[in-house]
Protein backbone atom coordinates (compact mmCIF):
# COMPACT_ATOMS: atom_id res chain seq x y z
CA UNK A 1 0.00 0.00 0.00
CA UNK A 2 0.80 3.37 -0.97
CA UNK A 3 0.30 6.68 1.19
CA UNK A 4 0.73 9.84 -0.32
CA UNK A 5 1.36 12.45 2.64
CA UNK A 6 2.89 15.39 3.68
CA UNK A 7 4.98 14.22 6.85
CA UNK A 8 4.48 17.18 9.84
CA UNK A 9 1.25 18.23 8.48
CA UNK A 10 -1.67 17.63 10.89
CA UNK A 11 -4.04 15.13 8.82
CA UNK A 12 -1.00 12.83 7.76
CA UNK A 13 0.29 12.80 11.06
CA UNK A 14 -3.00 11.22 12.01
CA UNK A 15 -2.89 8.17 9.83
CA UNK A 16 0.91 8.25 10.31
CA UNK A 17 -0.21 7.64 14.45
CA UNK A 18 -2.77 4.75 13.20
CA UNK A 19 -0.32 3.09 11.04
CA UNK A 20 2.19 2.65 13.81
CA UNK A 21 -0.50 1.84 16.33
CA UNK A 22 -1.69 -1.04 13.85
CA UNK A 23 1.75 -2.81 13.61
CA UNK A 24 1.45 -1.65 9.79
CA UNK A 25 4.70 0.53 9.16
CA UNK A 26 6.34 -2.08 6.90
CA UNK A 27 3.01 -2.99 4.91
CA UNK A 28 3.64 0.77 3.90
CA UNK A 29 5.10 3.21 0.94
CA UNK A 30 5.16 7.03 1.66
CA UNK A 31 5.10 9.02 -0.90
CA UNK A 32 5.48 12.90 -0.60
CA UNK A 33 3.06 15.68 -2.11
CA UNK A 34 5.06 18.90 -2.29
CA UNK A 35 1.81 20.81 -1.41
CA UNK A 36 3.96 24.35 -0.79
CA UNK A 37 4.52 24.08 -4.00
CA UNK A 38 0.65 23.01 -5.10
CA UNK A 39 1.88 19.69 -6.10
CA UNK A 40 -1.98 18.29 -4.53
CA UNK A 41 -3.71 20.66 -7.32
CA UNK A 42 -2.25 18.83 -10.67
CA UNK A 43 -4.85 16.47 -12.56
CA UNK A 44 -2.77 13.68 -11.50
CA UNK A 45 -3.31 14.18 -8.13
CA UNK A 46 -7.35 14.98 -8.66
CA UNK A 47 -7.25 11.72 -10.13
CA UNK A 48 -6.40 9.87 -6.62
CA UNK A 49 -8.24 12.42 -4.58
CA UNK A 50 -10.93 14.70 -6.05
CA UNK A 51 -10.60 17.11 -3.07
CA UNK A 52 -7.00 17.67 -3.29
CA UNK A 53 -5.91 16.84 0.14
CA UNK A 54 -3.50 14.83 1.76
CA UNK A 55 -3.27 11.97 2.84
CA UNK A 56 -4.53 9.30 0.53
CA UNK A 57 -4.35 5.49 0.68
CA UNK A 58 -3.57 3.61 -2.93
CA UNK A 59 -4.21 0.11 -2.25
CA UNK A 60 -2.27 -2.38 -4.50
CA UNK A 61 -5.38 -2.76 -6.37
CA UNK A 62 -5.20 1.19 -7.37
CA UNK A 63 -8.19 2.05 -4.98
CA UNK A 64 -7.30 5.54 -3.52
CA UNK A 65 -9.13 6.13 -0.40
CA UNK A 66 -8.60 9.87 1.05
CA UNK A 67 -10.13 11.55 4.36
CA UNK A 68 -8.59 10.40 7.49
CA UNK A 69 -11.42 8.70 8.88
CA UNK A 70 -12.06 6.73 5.96
CA UNK A 71 -8.56 5.49 5.63
CA UNK A 72 -8.33 4.80 9.90
CA UNK A 73 -11.62 2.53 9.51
CA UNK A 74 -9.17 0.59 6.56
CA UNK A 75 -5.91 0.17 8.16
CA UNK A 76 -8.15 -0.80 11.62
CA UNK A 77 -10.00 -3.91 9.80
CA UNK A 78 -6.48 -4.97 7.58
CA UNK A 79 -5.27 -7.45 10.12
CA UNK A 80 -6.26 -8.05 14.21
CA UNK A 81 -9.29 -6.77 15.89
CA UNK A 82 -10.42 -3.27 15.02
CA UNK A 83 -9.28 -1.64 17.88
CA UNK A 84 -8.95 1.68 16.92
CA UNK A 85 -12.90 2.33 15.23
CA UNK A 86 -14.56 -0.34 17.34
CA UNK A 87 -15.07 -3.55 17.55
CA UNK A 88 -19.09 -3.58 17.61
CA UNK A 89 -22.26 -1.93 16.72
CA UNK A 90 -22.09 0.30 19.57
CA UNK A 91 -18.29 0.87 19.95
CA UNK A 92 -18.24 1.73 16.16
CA UNK A 93 -21.13 3.99 16.77
CA UNK A 94 -19.93 5.89 19.84
CA UNK A 95 -16.36 6.46 18.12
CA UNK A 96 -18.21 7.81 15.05
CA UNK A 97 -19.89 10.41 16.78
CA UNK A 98 -16.43 11.62 18.97
CA UNK A 99 -14.58 11.53 15.77
CA UNK A 100 -17.29 13.95 14.14
CA UNK A 101 -16.95 16.10 17.19
CA UNK A 102 -13.04 15.93 17.43
CA UNK A 103 -12.81 17.01 13.86
CA UNK A 104 -16.01 19.63 13.68
CA UNK A 105 -14.65 21.31 16.70
CA UNK A 106 -11.02 21.07 16.99
CA UNK A 107 -9.45 19.84 14.14
CA UNK A 108 -11.40 20.93 11.60
CA UNK A 109 -12.02 24.32 13.12
CA UNK A 110 -8.08 25.02 13.28
CA UNK A 111 -7.79 24.08 9.96
CA UNK A 112 -10.10 26.73 8.78
CA UNK A 113 -8.31 29.76 11.08
CA UNK A 114 -5.38 28.43 9.80
CA UNK A 115 -6.57 28.58 6.09
CA UNK A 116 -8.77 32.27 6.32
CA UNK A 117 -7.15 33.74 9.09
CA UNK A 118 -3.43 33.54 8.60
CA UNK A 119 -1.58 33.07 5.24
CA UNK A 120 -1.87 29.35 5.58
CA UNK A 121 -0.04 27.82 2.67
CA UNK A 122 0.22 30.84 0.82
CA UNK A 123 -1.41 33.51 -1.43
CA UNK A 124 -1.04 31.04 -4.79
CA UNK A 125 -2.43 28.02 -2.95
CA UNK A 126 -4.94 30.10 -0.42
CA UNK A 127 -7.20 31.52 -2.79
CA UNK A 128 -10.54 32.22 -1.34
CA UNK A 129 -10.16 33.57 2.85
CA UNK A 130 -12.91 34.82 4.78
CA UNK A 131 -10.71 36.27 8.12
CA UNK A 132 -14.35 36.75 10.20
CA UNK A 133 -14.70 33.33 9.72
CA UNK A 134 -11.43 31.82 10.52
CA UNK A 135 -10.99 33.76 13.57
CA UNK A 136 -15.31 32.52 14.60
CA UNK A 137 -13.57 29.01 14.14
CA UNK A 138 -10.54 29.53 16.45
CA UNK A 139 -12.93 29.95 18.84
CA UNK A 140 -15.10 27.08 18.28
CA UNK A 141 -11.90 25.51 18.52
CA UNK A 142 -10.96 26.87 22.05
CA UNK A 143 -14.61 25.34 22.85
CA UNK A 144 -14.22 22.29 21.48
CA UNK A 145 -10.56 21.99 24.11
CA UNK A 146 -12.91 22.80 26.63
CA UNK A 147 -15.61 20.21 25.76
CA UNK A 148 -12.94 17.63 25.14
CA UNK A 149 -11.46 18.69 28.74
CA UNK A 150 -15.36 18.07 30.11
CA UNK A 151 -15.07 14.76 28.68
CA UNK A 152 -11.83 13.49 29.64
CA UNK A 153 -13.41 14.32 33.91
CA UNK A 154 -15.51 11.42 33.20
CA UNK A 155 -13.18 8.44 31.20
CA UNK A 156 -9.64 8.21 30.21
CA UNK A 157 -10.07 8.42 26.58
CA UNK A 158 -12.30 9.87 24.01
CA UNK A 159 -14.76 7.50 23.12
CA UNK A 160 -14.49 5.85 26.38
CA UNK A 161 -12.49 2.82 28.49
CA UNK A 162 -10.25 2.34 25.78
CA UNK A 163 -7.48 4.38 22.91
CA UNK A 164 -9.13 5.53 19.58
CA UNK A 165 -9.15 7.05 16.50
CA UNK A 166 -10.87 9.75 18.44
CA UNK A 167 -7.87 10.35 20.77
CA UNK A 168 -5.42 9.90 17.17
CA UNK A 169 -7.65 12.96 15.49
CA UNK A 170 -7.65 15.12 18.93
CA UNK A 171 -3.59 14.83 19.51
CA UNK A 172 -3.33 15.67 16.07
CA UNK A 173 -5.22 18.29 16.68
CA UNK A 174 -3.14 19.62 19.44
CA UNK A 175 -0.02 19.34 17.90
CA UNK A 176 -1.75 21.96 14.97
CA UNK A 177 -2.49 23.98 17.76
CA UNK A 178 1.09 24.00 18.51
CA UNK A 179 1.89 24.95 15.32
CA UNK A 180 -0.45 27.67 15.17
CA UNK A 181 1.25 29.44 18.56
CA UNK A 182 -1.94 28.63 19.99
CA UNK A 183 -2.06 27.59 23.50
CA UNK A 184 -3.47 24.82 25.41
CA UNK A 185 -4.87 26.18 28.38
CA UNK A 186 -3.00 25.21 32.05
CA UNK A 187 -6.79 24.99 33.11
CA UNK A 188 -7.36 22.19 31.25
CA UNK A 189 -6.14 19.20 33.61
CA UNK A 190 -7.71 16.55 32.45
CA UNK A 191 -6.90 17.63 28.50
CA UNK A 192 -2.95 18.43 29.37
CA UNK A 193 -3.28 15.15 31.20
CA UNK A 194 -4.97 13.10 28.49
CA UNK A 195 -2.14 14.47 25.89
CA UNK A 196 0.51 13.08 28.11
CA UNK A 197 -0.49 9.91 28.31
CA UNK A 198 -1.12 9.50 24.78
CA UNK A 199 2.51 11.89 23.84
CA UNK A 200 3.76 8.61 25.53
CA UNK A 201 2.56 5.83 23.22
CA UNK A 202 5.27 4.22 21.35
CA UNK A 203 2.97 5.10 18.19
CA UNK A 204 4.00 9.04 18.66
CA UNK A 205 7.60 8.27 18.26
CA UNK A 206 7.15 5.93 15.89
CA UNK A 207 4.98 8.17 13.49
CA UNK A 208 7.45 11.08 13.93
CA UNK A 209 10.11 8.74 12.90
CA UNK B 1 -34.93 3.01 21.86
CA UNK B 2 -35.85 6.74 21.19
CA UNK B 3 -34.88 9.24 18.70
CA UNK B 4 -35.57 12.82 19.30
CA UNK B 5 -36.03 14.65 16.46
CA UNK B 6 -38.52 17.10 14.04
CA UNK B 7 -40.24 15.44 11.12
CA UNK B 8 -39.59 17.04 7.78
CA UNK B 9 -35.92 18.23 8.50
CA UNK B 10 -33.17 17.55 6.63
CA UNK B 11 -30.98 15.50 9.16
CA UNK B 12 -33.65 13.98 11.15
CA UNK B 13 -34.62 12.81 7.57
CA UNK B 14 -31.26 10.55 7.33
CA UNK B 15 -31.70 8.71 10.07
CA UNK B 16 -35.48 8.14 9.69
CA UNK B 17 -34.91 6.40 6.67
CA UNK B 18 -32.33 4.43 7.85
CA UNK B 19 -34.25 3.26 10.61
CA UNK B 20 -36.98 2.61 7.79
CA UNK B 21 -34.41 0.74 5.08
CA UNK B 22 -33.55 -1.34 8.22
CA UNK B 23 -36.90 -2.80 9.31
CA UNK B 24 -36.47 -1.05 12.58
CA UNK B 25 -39.59 0.94 13.14
CA UNK B 26 -41.30 -0.61 15.51
CA UNK B 27 -38.61 -0.63 18.03
CA UNK B 28 -38.54 3.33 17.86
CA UNK B 29 -40.09 5.81 20.15
CA UNK B 30 -40.03 9.38 18.04
CA UNK B 31 -40.03 12.48 20.26
CA UNK B 32 -40.46 15.78 18.58
CA UNK B 33 -38.14 18.45 19.41
CA UNK B 34 -39.57 22.27 19.08
CA UNK B 35 -36.64 23.91 17.41
CA UNK B 36 -38.54 26.59 16.10
CA UNK B 37 -39.36 27.25 19.91
CA UNK B 38 -34.81 26.88 21.04
CA UNK B 39 -36.08 23.30 22.62
CA UNK B 40 -32.75 22.14 21.68
CA UNK B 41 -31.04 24.91 23.53
CA UNK B 42 -32.12 23.68 26.96
CA UNK B 43 -29.62 22.35 29.88
CA UNK B 44 -31.97 18.87 29.46
CA UNK B 45 -31.48 18.63 25.79
CA UNK B 46 -27.27 19.73 25.37
CA UNK B 47 -27.23 16.68 28.53
CA UNK B 48 -28.21 14.29 25.71
CA UNK B 49 -26.41 15.97 22.90
CA UNK B 50 -23.88 18.91 23.88
CA UNK B 51 -23.89 20.23 20.15
CA UNK B 52 -27.74 21.24 20.45
CA UNK B 53 -28.27 19.28 17.08
CA UNK B 54 -31.30 16.59 16.18
CA UNK B 55 -31.48 13.78 15.79
CA UNK B 56 -30.21 11.79 18.90
CA UNK B 57 -30.65 8.38 19.61
CA UNK B 58 -31.11 7.49 23.31
CA UNK B 59 -30.77 3.53 23.73
CA UNK B 60 -32.79 2.00 26.42
CA UNK B 61 -29.74 1.84 28.49
CA UNK B 62 -29.90 5.74 28.46
CA UNK B 63 -26.55 5.79 26.17
CA UNK B 64 -27.18 8.51 23.73
CA UNK B 65 -25.84 8.67 20.15
CA UNK B 66 -25.91 11.70 17.66
CA UNK B 67 -24.54 12.81 14.78
CA UNK B 68 -26.31 11.18 11.86
CA UNK B 69 -23.49 9.12 10.63
CA UNK B 70 -22.81 7.71 14.38
CA UNK B 71 -26.06 6.75 14.72
CA UNK B 72 -26.60 5.16 11.25
CA UNK B 73 -23.89 2.86 11.91
CA UNK B 74 -25.54 2.14 15.31
CA UNK B 75 -28.98 0.90 13.81
CA UNK B 76 -26.97 -0.69 10.77
CA UNK B 77 -25.41 -3.24 13.80
CA UNK B 78 -28.85 -3.74 15.49
CA UNK B 79 -29.54 -6.76 13.63
CA UNK B 80 -29.02 -8.43 10.27
CA UNK B 81 -25.71 -7.62 8.27
CA UNK B 82 -24.26 -3.96 8.21
CA UNK B 83 -25.39 -3.11 4.77
CA UNK B 84 -25.86 0.94 4.51
CA UNK B 85 -22.13 0.99 6.30
CA UNK B 86 -20.34 -1.31 4.67
CA UNK B 87 -19.67 -5.10 5.24
CA UNK B 88 -16.09 -5.02 5.58
CA UNK B 89 -13.25 -2.63 6.24
CA UNK B 90 -12.91 -1.76 2.62
CA UNK B 91 -16.34 -1.00 1.79
CA UNK B 92 -16.61 1.01 5.01
CA UNK B 93 -13.45 2.68 4.41
CA UNK B 94 -15.42 3.60 1.06
CA UNK B 95 -18.20 4.76 2.49
CA UNK B 96 -16.62 6.69 5.33
CA UNK B 97 -14.82 8.43 2.66
CA UNK B 98 -17.77 8.80 0.32
CA UNK B 99 -20.09 10.37 3.45
CA UNK B 100 -18.14 12.73 4.03
CA UNK B 101 -17.96 14.05 0.97
CA UNK B 102 -21.78 14.03 0.50
CA UNK B 103 -21.53 15.52 4.05
CA UNK B 104 -19.30 18.21 3.44
CA UNK B 105 -19.75 19.31 -0.07
CA UNK B 106 -23.52 18.85 -0.33
CA UNK B 107 -25.87 18.74 3.36
CA UNK B 108 -22.94 20.74 5.46
CA UNK B 109 -22.80 23.23 2.67
CA UNK B 110 -26.32 23.41 2.11
CA UNK B 111 -26.79 23.91 6.16
CA UNK B 112 -24.10 26.42 5.93
CA UNK B 113 -25.99 28.24 3.59
CA UNK B 114 -29.34 28.00 5.30
CA UNK B 115 -27.80 28.66 8.38
CA UNK B 116 -25.47 31.75 7.07
CA UNK B 117 -27.21 33.57 3.88
CA UNK B 118 -31.08 33.04 4.96
CA UNK B 119 -32.61 33.89 7.93
CA UNK B 120 -32.07 29.75 8.66
CA UNK B 121 -34.04 29.14 12.43
CA UNK B 122 -34.54 33.01 13.22
CA UNK B 123 -32.89 35.73 14.48
CA UNK B 124 -33.40 34.13 18.35
CA UNK B 125 -31.66 30.74 17.02
CA UNK B 126 -29.13 32.17 14.56
CA UNK B 127 -27.19 34.32 16.82
CA UNK B 128 -24.33 34.74 14.19
CA UNK B 129 -24.60 34.83 10.85
CA UNK B 130 -21.82 35.19 8.28
CA UNK B 131 -23.59 35.88 4.85
CA UNK B 132 -20.02 35.73 2.72
CA UNK B 133 -19.36 32.37 3.89
CA UNK B 134 -22.78 31.28 3.48
CA UNK B 135 -23.28 31.93 0.14
CA UNK B 136 -19.93 30.58 -0.60
CA UNK B 137 -21.13 27.49 0.73
CA UNK B 138 -24.05 27.72 -1.76
CA UNK B 139 -21.41 27.63 -4.44
CA UNK B 140 -19.82 24.73 -2.84
CA UNK B 141 -23.12 22.90 -2.75
CA UNK B 142 -23.42 23.26 -6.04
CA UNK B 143 -20.36 22.07 -7.36
CA UNK B 144 -21.08 19.33 -5.07
CA UNK B 145 -23.81 18.50 -7.02
CA UNK B 146 -21.89 17.86 -10.07
CA UNK B 147 -18.68 15.65 -7.82
CA UNK B 148 -21.89 13.77 -7.35
CA UNK B 149 -23.03 13.45 -10.80
CA UNK B 150 -19.93 12.55 -11.93
CA UNK B 151 -19.53 9.86 -9.70
CA UNK B 152 -23.06 8.32 -10.91
CA UNK B 153 -21.35 8.21 -14.14
CA UNK B 154 -19.41 5.35 -13.31
CA UNK B 155 -21.21 3.29 -10.73
CA UNK B 156 -24.96 2.98 -9.46
CA UNK B 157 -24.93 4.56 -6.05
CA UNK B 158 -22.53 6.69 -4.34
CA UNK B 159 -20.70 4.13 -2.43
CA UNK B 160 -19.98 2.07 -5.68
CA UNK B 161 -22.64 -1.28 -6.37
CA UNK B 162 -24.98 -1.03 -3.98
CA UNK B 163 -27.10 1.43 -2.11
CA UNK B 164 -25.23 2.59 1.50
CA UNK B 165 -25.85 5.69 3.72
CA UNK B 166 -24.16 8.21 1.07
CA UNK B 167 -27.46 7.75 -0.62
CA UNK B 168 -29.01 8.33 2.06
CA UNK B 169 -27.30 11.46 2.90
CA UNK B 170 -27.03 12.69 -0.58
CA UNK B 171 -31.09 12.40 -0.99
CA UNK B 172 -32.04 14.20 2.09
CA UNK B 173 -29.28 16.76 1.16
CA UNK B 174 -31.42 17.53 -2.40
CA UNK B 175 -34.27 17.54 -0.03
CA UNK B 176 -33.09 20.51 1.71
CA UNK B 177 -32.13 22.16 -1.88
CA UNK B 178 -36.04 21.36 -2.31
CA UNK B 179 -37.04 23.38 0.74
CA UNK B 180 -33.97 26.46 0.36
CA UNK B 181 -35.81 26.28 -3.86
CA UNK B 182 -32.36 25.70 -5.14
CA UNK B 183 -32.87 23.27 -8.70
CA UNK B 184 -30.77 20.65 -9.09
CA UNK B 185 -29.60 21.00 -12.57
CA UNK B 186 -31.38 19.41 -15.68
CA UNK B 187 -27.99 18.47 -17.20
CA UNK B 188 -27.04 16.31 -14.35
CA UNK B 189 -29.01 13.15 -15.55
CA UNK B 190 -26.90 10.97 -13.53
CA UNK B 191 -27.99 12.30 -10.27
CA UNK B 192 -31.63 13.01 -11.52
CA UNK B 193 -31.69 9.14 -12.57
CA UNK B 194 -30.36 8.22 -8.79
CA UNK B 195 -32.47 10.53 -7.27
CA UNK B 196 -35.42 8.92 -9.26
CA UNK B 197 -34.50 5.38 -8.42
CA UNK B 198 -33.69 6.11 -4.35
CA UNK B 199 -36.70 8.09 -4.28
CA UNK B 200 -38.62 5.04 -5.40
CA UNK B 201 -37.46 2.65 -2.36
CA UNK B 202 -40.06 1.72 0.19
CA UNK B 203 -38.13 3.12 2.76
CA UNK B 204 -38.84 6.86 1.64
CA UNK B 205 -42.51 6.24 1.86
CA UNK B 206 -42.22 4.56 5.32
CA UNK B 207 -40.42 7.46 6.91
CA UNK B 208 -41.86 10.56 5.54
CA UNK B 209 -45.20 8.12 6.88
Amino acid sequence: MKIYDFKGFANPARVRIAVAEKGLTDQIEFVHVDLPNGAHRTPEFFAKNPSGTVPVLELDDGTTISECTAITVYLDHVQGESTLTGRNGKERAIVHMMQRRAEAELMDALGTYFHHATPGLGAEIELYQNREWGEKNLKRAMAGMHYLNQVLSRQPYLAGESFSMVDITAFAGLGLADFLKIDVPDTLTNLQAWRARVAARPSIAASQA
